[in-house]
């Protein structure tokens, strides 16, 4: 199954999980995974938050972006990922000067 | 967590699943999630496999692939995700004339 980005409507979610501005997100959801391509324009963010019964993967396709992560802090970059396993907490913020675009998975692990 | 690919030697698979030549991978597993990150080079292959009891996401991060899925066939390119959901069958195919570089992701649905 192709899932293209390009045709998938946009939408605009202000203070995103108690982030600034806005996040700015294509959707594809089944009952497994959530498949979005994020950007965070920069000072945006997503607010730090748990995943219960799931984890998130974000590969970051540009931008540099700053995680804060359990008790922790991280950077990362284009080509990397920042992982917040099942039972974590994350974060992600643009602190950079151009857009931070990026893959997020969010898959379900009970279901 | 951050994932640095460079950082994660580079495993190469022959035959993998029964494909033509090589399979080049670096991984990041744990219970929830293998993580990958992939190159097939030109006319290299992933064979063709069920995902039973998880899924795959495919995110292409360079050239171009074929795809038998289920009973039919599609093409997917950089940018675009050829998607597996649990239950269905796929494999990957280098049928261009340079490297198929591609993140992916099989998340595990009954942990």
């Amino acid at each position: 199954m192709i899932i293209d980005f390009n045709d998938i409507e946009e939408k605009v979610v202000p203070h995103f999980k108690g982030g600034e501005k806005e996040y700015c997100v294509r959707t594809h959801l089944d009952s497994e995974n959530r498949i979005m391509r994020g950007v965070l324009h920069p000072g945006a963010s997503i607010g730090y938050h748990k995943h219960e019964q799931n984890s998130e993967i974000i590969y970051i396709i540009s931008g540099k972006g700053h995680v804060l992560y359990d008790d922790g802090e991280e950077d990362v970059e284009a080509g990397q990922i920042t992982y917040c396993p099942m039972g974590h907490s994350h974060s992600l913020i643009n602190n950079g000067d151009e857009d931070l675009a990026f893959l997020g998975i969010v898959g379900e692990h009970h279901a």
